[in-house]
């Protein structure tokens, strides 16, 4: 069914991309079902299956072509580090020397930017027969592009490791594919940095935007104004070291490192250090809360810009990259409202409001960043139309101011739509695109958008936690940035994302592995199960709500119940899939009964056993209500399925009984909420609605009972 | 139970250390009842439990009184890091000030040594009452220890966290007490010396072993020699800027950073750069394979002297500590017999044999470390009559060649026992001591037995598994190397150690979590349940069997079922004591026998389906015996139980049928073990033994039954 579903896209990929359609829809999808799945994410522009299939043994081995230079060679041999180590097979230690008898060969034509950029090429194509593997690609960055790709491909079943032979043609379709993290709010160490720029490349990604500055601390160090990072950074800052290392790294992977300065709001840190240059007179705390707070650089002194210019030089010289982010956003104005100075510069200048003031900032700070041969981008406030066209507009708003902007002559990124710290489920993500389909675009304005960029914004991350926050949801923007733009099966996306995320493992990550280790310090037990069984069905709630309901500051651990539990619930998909296919096999009610009932059965043990574990845990206290809720849910949904197996329609005091137990359960505790309510609800007045089956037709009576369901006070 | 036995320890340690004891044992136990069960490791030197309990509120807060320092306050915020994350509260972000206000008053007299050193100061006293807590110490690294006592007594239940009321002094019984790394054989990343760093300093370790060198790889840089780390390590080295790192974050922890340079044997690697220095011709290369090697260093050289003045030298500048390690172990000496220079020079010289020639070289050794600052350290073969009584013994084989060096006036220290890399249970370490209670040492000699280290010889660990071979194991050998000799309960030890173990993973260690990853891998599911079922009962095989059953190089991958499966399976141990319990409840059979029936069914549903699971995981096919293993454990195991139930006595043709199968089962597969042979031995020996229940009492029956299913033919 799911194999028939991406053959079909298959399909439609290759013919759309002009490579050789098979010869019959039905003759390919055999041959797609002969072999096994595909799990490649993101989707290349265009594949073609071919029978056969490459094994890999103890003697597989890799000669390289043409160019080849050590971040080729460093990158083959990440590849053969990880493939040995998903097979448990020792390779040969020496590339190969014979092309005949090799496995892999590697072709290149030549290294690709010196420094990363915007126009790398990364193009790649991959042929797989039963008798060798052949990457080529232009560049270097092509080529690991392809190297990721080919460890997608491997497959194994009792026989042994092998990839299907396949052909593969490969570009992206925007150029600018990022991930920001925020290392303000919360500090990263050094290797949580590393092993994401690792996932990164893993699906393609090739933009590091590395959040640098914020009111909550300064992380880079500065030679020039050391005062920056020693006081306003906790004593937790990358040094220009680090900072060259990570830079290298991610070069090693063919990743962009921009980094982000945010300012003139966003800047509380740096004016611990230098409160002669912000908007009010000081002095000036690091900042410990969430939120949006006053603290601006001073737009009308001249000092300003001689601070900047000298930092921002300092900043220029150490990245490399031909952008700089200045941030730009989220500045109210309040402390340039209060200061009669900075009042009296704006009549003299004419300048009507603080937009108009920001773009006056800005103005000068695109100078400065030009002076040291930058080019700016800056968050859609920059906006303005004194705004330079070599300004890139990076959009928080959506595609259509982003496509605004694009009519106006900006290039610009998107971000709306990738905001990951919110919690929503890959589901959602992956349908933002940066151009969607109604887009009334030119070909000619459409150029003007690169790409976009998830954003891990640091509020509510913990080097413990940060990773179960990016992955693998990001895999799934990545794919949309890659990916032809008709690639949009969600289901198909479910179905390999769980695949992907634990290959990401092999890299380091821990979104899966710290979940169980939180649930287990948690329970201050070894055996965390029912605590694990609550957690599999919550989820943080959405969007800013986290700080409204259960406030914690920076200083704040995040080792709670909330930061265990993780976005995009596997468990509440699989469980609401099976409720869909149970109501839809009405009146007869078998399609999955046992595997619901088993579910819930489960649920009700768990939610008896949390007591006890509760009373042992003084972590989970505020766990407490949402255990009762558990029970309560669980027993609501096994009342509603012996009704609907006995075909015993419920009364409607039932019903509500019920209703009341899952709104009360529906709120949410503990900065949780249980993702399940809707499927117990679809549940239960199916349970009341069962007489109207006599008078309907099952699939209206489906309609019927999910209109029901959905419908909220 | 359990908590009885640990209250008995508490008052003999009391009395033994002359503090005042309980009025009554009876009281005292009734107290320790009624308070939590104390899970510290390693047992202090001597306790009182009090009444009342320390609440840990959101204003817990501390105070330092006296002398406090830049070490000092780093701990203390790593502690309250520790605390604030376990406990999920947001603590105040300052210091305390007010002393009666204060949870935890922290005074110390002075810094300690600026170098961690053997004579460190390492005590403190403890106090907690229902009103504070203070911890007192002479110096920084005493209030270190302490810290880490403070943190092992918190405890939570519905009420909230606390401390039990306590009164604690406390120091080690011996002053070394070490963890010998190997990166020389597989290199280990600077987060993975870190975290271990972390996890020593939590169970009060205080000698990090650095074993830099090895045949497979030398991994310090040399800026006077750096033709040694180039060609020696591929690329895989620590710069000296990284050691210098290790040796701060060591001494904040009150750890000293003992470097060991192994020669004149485990030397390949060195005469990869410099085949001069060696006793055959060359040239060298890295060798792969594991075991030992045949390559030595030219000890009848003059140039090998002045070489090894240069490197040591600037090594000794590089490593603050007073002892310097050279190895020496292992040396057959294969290269000097064949070598005609070195035979002429041993007859010119009257040196008689090799192990005199290296007595030589090792006196030369020893004025070069001298020269620079260094007392010499070696493993036991250094020892010779001609040994100055400066140089200090490793002992590898046992207290008593330890002893026999403490009898000519040597100090020396114990890894016999403490070889953690050979997969024994931390039963077997725990009672290995180096002064054991039959020695005949005066109270003068023993004072040269300085204490022991564990050794994580680096074969067949990676960066992934490396945790997992150490802990939570090696917290046992600390407890031995610390606590009075006394303490040797086996049950109250394994009590203890998982709680201990949950503790390490706040600090980011890895021997939990990447147990179900690596099983995720193998599997490539994420529903690994059976696999962890069988991973739970099998063992690596013990000792030096791996390589000789599953040979693999140093480039080999570490990820297969052998590297996932844990020492000291907890599941074995827990089904053993079960079992006893069950045989103990002749001939009444009821004791556990649900419990017995519930986890031998576990088994025999996870052999079935490993079936499926192998069937589609290459990398699981070596496993295929051992789940069919598995069923056939769990069938004979269900068999037994059932004609124990039924007290129907089986037929001994059954019973050789079943003995057969486990004997089967019982040989090493995939280099792994079953850890539950007997205790299934015992219960089919048993169902053919009932009807002597007739004629002997249980208790006798029981050991007959223990006799026949322990006697191996």
């Amino acid at each position: 069914m799911k194999a028939a579903k991406y053959t079909a896209l298959v399909i439609i990929l290759t013919c759309a991309f002009n490579l050789p359609c098979p010869v019959s829809a039905h003759s390919f999808a055999d041959e797609m079902m002969a072999t096994s799945q595909l799990n490649l994410m993101p989707v290349p522009a265009s594949l073609q299956t071919q029978t056969g299939r490459l094994p890999i043994t103890s003697s597989f081995s890799v000669l390289v072509k043409n160019y080849a230079d050590d971040r080729l060679r460093s990158g083959i041999a990440r590849m053969l580090r990880r493939l040995a180590g998903r097979t448990v097979l020792t390779f040969p230690a020496e590339l190969a020397t014979d092309e005949s008898a090799a496995t892999l060969v590697v072709q290149c034509d030549r290294a690709g930017e010196a420094v990363p950029s915007l126009g790398e090429n990364e193009s790649y194509r991959l042929d797989v027969t039963d008798k060798q593997a052949r990457l080529s690609a232009p560049t270097v960055v092509g080529a690991l592009r392809g190297l990721e790709t080919f460890l997608q491909l491997v497959q194994g079943d009792r026989v042994g490791f092998y990839l299907p032979g396949i052909k593969i043609q490969d570009q992206p379709r925007f150029p600018w594919r990022g991930l920001l993290i925020d290392v303000g709010r919360h500090y990263e160490p050094m290797e949580v940095l590393k092993r994401n720029l690792d996932a990164m490349a893993a699906v393609k990604l090739n933009v590091f935007h590395w959040h640098l500055t914020e009111d909550q601390g300064f992380r880079v160090e500065s030679k020039r104004l050391p005062k920056l990072h020693t006081l306003g950074s906790d004593g937790l800052f990358y040094t220009q070291d680090q900072v060259r290392e990570i830079i290298a790294y991610a070069r090693e992977r063919g990743i962009r490192v921009m980094p982000e300065f945010d300012i003139p709001g966003h800047s509380t840190s740096w004016l611990v250090a230098y409160p002669e240059m912000g908007s009010a007179p000081g002095p000036y705390k690091i900042e410990r809360g969430a939120g949006i707070f006053e603290p601006a650089l001073d737009p009308t002194r001249e000092q300003t810009y001689k601070f900047l210019d000298a930092f921002l030089g300092e900043m220029a010289a150490l990245f490399p990259d031909a952008y700089m982010h200045i941030g730009g956003d989220e500045n109210e104005g309040k402390q340039w409202d209060r200061n009669p100075q900075i009042q009296a510069f704006m009549k003299a200048k004419g300048i009507k409001d603080n937009h108009a003031l920001q773009a006056y900032f800005n103005q000068r700070i695109l100078k400065i960043l030009q002076k040291h041969g930058k080019k700016m981008i800056g968050w859609e406030e920059i906006l303005h139309p004194d705004l330079p066209k070599d300004a890139v507009i990076h959009s928080w708003r959506g595609p259509a101011s982003l496509a605004e902007a694009a009519k106006k002559g900006y290039d610009g990124i998107l971000s709306a739509g990738y905001y990951i710290d919110l919690i929503f489920p890959a589901s959602q993500h992956y349908l933002a695109d940066p151009i969607p389909p109604n887009s009334t675009l030119t070909t000619a304005e459409a150029k003007h958008i690169l790409g976009g960029e998830a954003t891990m914004w640091g509020e509510w991350v913990s080097p413990e936690t940060i990773d179960s926050r990016i992955w693998p949801r990001t895999a799934a923007v990545a794919e949309r940035l890659w990916s032809p733009r008709n690639v949009t099966d969600i289901d198909d996306m479910y179905r390999r994302l769980p695949v992907i995320s634990r290959q990401l493992e092999e890299l380091g990550l821990t979104h899966e592995k710290n979940y169980d280790m939180l649930l287990r310090r948690l329970a201050a037990s070894e055996n965390s199960g029912p605590l694990r069984m609550l957690a599999s069905i919550i989820e943080p709630v959405k969007e800013y709500r986290r700080y409204q309901v259960r406030p914690q500051t920076m200083l704040s651990p995040l080792t709670g119940l909330v930061d265990a539990a993780r976005p995009d619930s596997e468990a509440a998909r699989q469980f609401a899939s099976n409720v869909d296919a149970f109501l839809s096999d009405a009146p007869r009610f078998a399609l999955y009964r046992p595997n619901l009932e088993h579910t819930l059965a489960e649920w009700q043990t768990a939610g008896r056993a949390l007591g006890p574990m509760i009373d042992r845990s003084a972590a989970l206290q505020e766990a407490r209500p949402l255990a009762n809720n558990l029970s309560a849910i669980a027993e609501a949904g096994l009342e509603a399925m012996s009704y609907l197996s006995a075909r015993d329609a419920a009364t409607t005091e039932w019903r509500n009984e019920q209703l009341a137990k899952l709104d009360e359960a529906a709120k949410p505790k503990a900065a949780l909420e249980f993702v399940v309510i809707t499927s117990v609800r679809k549940l239960v007045i199916a349970a009341v609605e069962l007489p109207q089956l006599r008078t309907i037709t099952p699939a209206e009576w489906k309609k019927r009972v999910t209109t029901q369901a959905t419908a909220r006070p």
